[in-house]
């Protein structure tokens, strides 16, 4: 078993990619000689590899990096249409991947990544003996600790001990995470927010999700109920919202919400059509991308002056990413944001494709079984 | 000098109350043998006390408490009109304060608190070799890590060392916040905030300040500008604000901005006198009050859904907390949070005098020297 010393080094290398022994002593202020023992520990283990020699002042030293293909990790994400399942190694990197049939019950979904996982360790049988965990990325609020799901409304759950019955199934540990959690986790270990203390990942779907990386590690909040942006009212007194609410960023800027809109003034509901009605002068159009975008970038702007995030990362499932939402996204932080050199915000808008959920569900394995974050 | 391992002791004690050894054994996850030899020199050191016996299944222990007055601070807030300098000890109680001039220059400041520091402890001989430290409050964007007050709109700084010509002048070590995070860290220590990982402070004066304590720590965020929910954009397109931007919190919810709309009425600016005018009937008063205290409820309710804090405390320096202000608080928070039986926020509306903006400086200078927080 990693022990938290082991972790340490392996976090560190997955940061700022391959270090040597002596870099490695600098950063963990431990001695020579126990970072020596845990580096042989881990190369005779296979995590690590020797690689680069650089030549410096002193002696050369050898550069330690991750052996990538020793451990690996299945994610699954119950948050998309359909399921996915994607089997991912130690560097993030997606071996394969599978979509997952939209089981009635929970049993039923159990079996189905169980079935899942055979095939795919089939066709990778190198694999076989190297996967060391499961996550799953759920939509709902729930108990990360405890691997239950506290409440999910899409899936109709109430505390279910999802992780407990996957894991009784699969023989693998398994780790579970709100689905926003899971992009911001993922993000944060192996994607655009790798390195960084203070981050956001918003992903604008059929739902709006938020997850905050804050001081290194994922925020879940004194209930697990943070990144709740969704429900956050943007517009007092604005649309009635399922939540029982009026106003929420929910009724204004998820891509449902903008396709309803849209399908009522007669036009096509995807966000591409409707983005290249507003490029054709379409006045509905225009006004619609335009409260969308607005309400999210209003939505951003009280984080920025709230959090002080170093980046924000906003993921979309449906249109274009530099089309008329994104810029409008972009003007309103940038005019609700105080004037301020010291807070230079970088936002990125980018695409959301329905495997990243299972990519975060499996890094939340590799972070949480091998990186402790 | 205190070892880190001598912080965690009395890090728990502060928050837990008194502990007996074996109590802090199973806290801190340090062995018995390490365990007594730090509880001896802490005794020795004349910070802890041996306190109440405890009879319990195997032999009674004895629990360690803190020494109260072993350490003094000073807190000094540059963020109230006037200035104030408070000495505290050990558990945060007051022992003295005193108002300070509102000098010209950071220089004549400076002076100021030197002298002033000199007059009570002349008062307080018993004082004298056990002050540890200076903490000052500063309204702006300060580095806490340097000491530096990077901007203070307010007192016209730029960039200013404020922490070293401190030190200079009185030889203590200083440590230099924001206002705003100055009271959240001084709750977190010593206030309603203890023990909690996840809470808020807003103040309601002049200007509105806010503190995030995440995971049992301050946020300051990626460039020390967390916590600056005064200019959120509350309502797009509103009344001009200072800083530039439309329709900020500030605009609304500020006692200065409240007392400018009832000025504006032909009414008394004063919140208590506001209050019972609109307690009389005055459609202008409760207009002015509900426009503000929905514009506060808003933004706090905004953090709910982000952050899922614990506790959020609002601090008003005027007018009753139990007036239709904070009624209309109160309201809108509930009416903008998601229903969600998960989410029991613990709102306090309360009283800040002049004095909590030095007494939370001067929990900063025994969190950071003494508790290592």
């Amino acid at each position: 078993m990693l022990t938290d010393a082991h972790a340490n080094v392996l976090r560190l290398i997955n940061q700022f990619g391959p270090l040597s022994r002596t870099e490695l002593v600098g950063q963990l202020g431990i001695s020579k000689a126990s970072m020596s023992a845990l580096a042989a520990d881990l190369i005779r283990r296979g995590v690590l590899n020797e690689g680069e020699i650089v030549y410096g002042a002193g002696r050369p030293s050898v550069r330690l990096e991750l052996a990538p293909n020793s451990a690996f990790f299945v994610g699954v994400s119950l948050a998309t249409s359909p399921f996915t399942l994607t089997l991912t190694n130690l560097r993030g990197e997606v071996l394969s991947g599978a979509d997952l049939p939209h089981g009635a019950t929970p049993d039923a979904i159990v079996a189905d990544i169980a079935a899942t996982i055979d095939v795919l360790l089939d066709r990778h049988p190198q694999v076989f003996e190297r996967v060391a965990g499961i996550g799953l990325a759920v939509p709902g609020v729930i108990n990360a600790a405890t691997g239950t799901c506290i409440r999910s409304t899409l899936l109709e759950w109430r505390d279910l001990p999802i992780g407990a019955l996957v894991t009784k199934a699969t023989g693998l540990p398994a780790f579970v995470e709100n689905d926003a959690n899971a992009l911001a986790l993922g993000e944060h270990l192996f994607g655009s927010l790798r390195g960084s203390d203070h981050g956001t990942v918003i992903a604008v779907g059929d739902g709006i999700g938020c997850g905050h990386i804050i001081n290194g590690e994922l925020h879940r909040g004194a209930r697990d109920g943070a990144g709740e942006i969704a429900h956050a009212t943007v517009e007092p007194g604005g649309l009635p919202c399922q939540c029982g609410k009026r106003g929420c960023l929910d009724t204004l800027a998820s891509v449902r919400s903008i396709a309803a809109a849209a399908r009522a003034q007669g036009l096509d509901g995807g966000l591409t059509a409707l983005d290249a009605e507003a490029n054709r002068g379409n006045r509905s159009a225009i006004d619609i991308l335009h409260s969308a975008g607005a309400a999210l970038g209003l939505a951003i702007a009280q984080i920025v002056q709230s959090l002080d995030p170093e980046r924000i990362v906003v993921g979309m499932t449906d249109g274009p990413v530099a089309g008329l939402f994104a810029r409008v996204v972009r003007q309103t932080v940038e005019a609700n944001v105080m004037p301020d050199e010291h807070r230079r915000l970088d936002l990125t808008i980018t695409r959301l494709e329905n495997r990243a959920w299972a990519n975060g569900a499996a890094s939340i394995a590799a972070g949480r079984g091998f990186f402790r974050v």
